[in-house]
């Protein structure tokens, strides 16, 4: 018998479902109809959504499929466009650091190693890649560094700026170990800031709006890089190279100022640093360019590049085929030719042994 | 009867309490042992501890007591000494504000404000006080600067720059609408980062030593000044003004640069933005010089100081009587009379209408 027969029902909790976050447009005002009929609810998995998309519009493959997915269109918008003589192709895959389970992680790490050797890096001599490894279980991405450093077009390994613990931190050394025995630099790249696993993508919080989240990515790599210098890494590790992608420019001579006065008070703290917190910086770490800061006067940023030793320790990037993309033409203009040859292809010619 | 006569007993959770800390030291290893021996087992709340200290060691008041708690001590070490003019006590309790139960925060606000007025700013006319509140419940702050506002003396109301949500949230407005409607610059000051109820000291989470905590301080201003800009404080309130204390300096080239290109990409998200971010910072903000950076080459401070404005953005602050003390005779030696007159004396003169 059913329970009906002898008693009344209310089911207080149904779930009515849209069919899809679109359903709401309609009794949207704007801006939120113009966001929600673009991106649904939800964006960038960090919530934080951008009014200009994530992508430069003309990216979109002819033959449909995402921007920056077909390595022919790539090819010619990109290295035949202005003539590159490689490219590293970094993927969107780092992100995976900042979901829970590192054994899920792990696996996607792998077939994407895998897919990026199978599917990308024969096509083009051009093509240099970056595997990817999840920070979730350093003893899981140094095994799969184990078995992905000796592909001859594999020159970095690449991870997410965001975590829970600072980089300098031991549990995370075993990456560096093996990195450093095969060769490869470590890249960090940011964009998964307050996502899944990881922290607040500010100390002070939760901003509200993209444009105070991008903003704020520089502070991570300021975090992450203090950390790995006062942890001595690079002392433990002397010939691990440090990749700071995508992460800005402008603020590394504040933080070599800040960090070398703090050193002369407080170096009782990191006792294996022999020399200056900058000076490991200067030999250990590159910067690249996109996206670069962009005074009203551009002489400032020459002068602040004087500062930093710039042209040893920066290295071209586009960012293609994302939506502040820097044209090779575009940037760095006013700097000697000298120090444009070594940024836009010395320095990563000489880091990755191509 | 009782439960022994007739049961054996095994209780399995008896605390045995330490003295005090110190009961440790004859059992540790050095520097663990000079660290306990010195301070316990906590520092500073946070847990970072700093080897050389948190006070200059010459500041101890003859009579006894904390350093920097004898007003008249303080009147013949810092004022006397350095001639000055005028000095704001900015006290130690915005720390208040990390703590989680804001009805006790607020309690200690008014006291700690009954106090100052009542022992410290009768005892010299150059003594001027900076009003604290909790930021645990804004509108209790708001009642408080309320209270307190009107006294000749108060000049200033002071925050921590430890928070859980950005500064520029809308539940903090309350208290920038209060401090405009008196007149009162906000002061912003570190120290209470990763205590409490506020957040880790950085995104990248919890780093290991006080030399990383204090490098990494920078960051929570920049994170905080990108909130209150972006949320449009300086908009609604357009008469507030905001001082960040102890924050660093050569980074807000970086900062302001990165915030304008952002801006002209993403201003749909901040309609109420008419102007560049930056130039709200310039004409709302304050930064105080110390701890000032100290650059291999003493130029290339001047050279970020001419990107910033610096002669009109900087205060002169020497911090006393904690370590890190910046002496006015010490600074800033290589700038124009006229700008070290602007930045030792008359930007505070003019904000603070002495």
């Amino acid at each position: 018998m059913k329970v009906s027969e002898i008693l009344k029902v209310i089911d207080v909790d149904v779930h009515n479902e849209l069919k899809k976050p679109q359903d709401l447009v309609p009794y949207l005002p704007e801006p939120w109809k113009t966001r929600v009929a673009a991106s649904g609810i939800g964006m960038m998995g960090s919530g934080y959504w951008s009014p200009v998309g994530g992508m430069r519009k003309d990216t979109k493959p002819p033959g449909g499929g995402v921007e920056g997915s077909d390595p022919d269109y790539m090819l010619e918008q990109l290295l035949e466009e202005y003539n590159m003589e490689y490219v590293v192709l970094t993927g969107i895959l780092y992100n995976i650091s900042a979901t829970h389970d590192p054994d899920f992680t792990a696996a996607i790490a792998s077939a994407y190693n895998d897919y990026l050797i199978a599917e990308w890096l024969p096509r083009s001599d051009k093509f240099k890649g970056a595997m990817v490894v999840s920070t979730g279980d350093p003893l899981l991405a140094a095994r799969e560094i184990d078995r992905i450093a000796g592909h001859p077009d594999i020159i970095e390994v690449i991870i997410s700026s965001a975590t829970r613990e600072p980089l300098g931190h031991r549990m995370y050394h075993p990456i560096y170990e093996a990195a450093e025995r095969h060769g490869l630099p470590i890249a960090v790249h940011p964009g998964t800031e307050g996502t899944g696993g990881t922290g607040a993508p500010t100390s002070a919080g939760y901003p509200t709006r993209y444009i105070e989240w991008h903003t704020n990515l520089s502070q991570m790599f300021m975090a992450q890089l203090t950390s790995v210098v006062c942890e001595g890494v690079f002392v433990k590790f002397p010939n691990l190279k440090l990749v700071l992608l995508e992460g800005g420019i402008a603020w590394l001579p504040h933080l070599m100022w800040r960090l070398d006065k703090n050193y002369k008070a407080l170096r009782a703290q990191v006792p294996w640093l022999t020399r200056l917190p900058s000076e490991y910086i200067r030999d250990h770490c590159f910067l690249s360019t996109q996206p670069i800061e962009e005074p009203d006067n551009p002489k400032d940023l020459i002068r602040l590049f004087d500062m930093m030793d710039a042209e040893n320790i920066l290295m071209f990037s586009s960012d293609y085929p994302h939506w502040d993309f820097d044209a090779p033409d575009a940037i760095l203009k006013r700097l000697s030719l000298e120090a444009r040859k070594k940024i836009f292809y010395e320095n990563a010619k000489k880091l990755y042994k191509l």
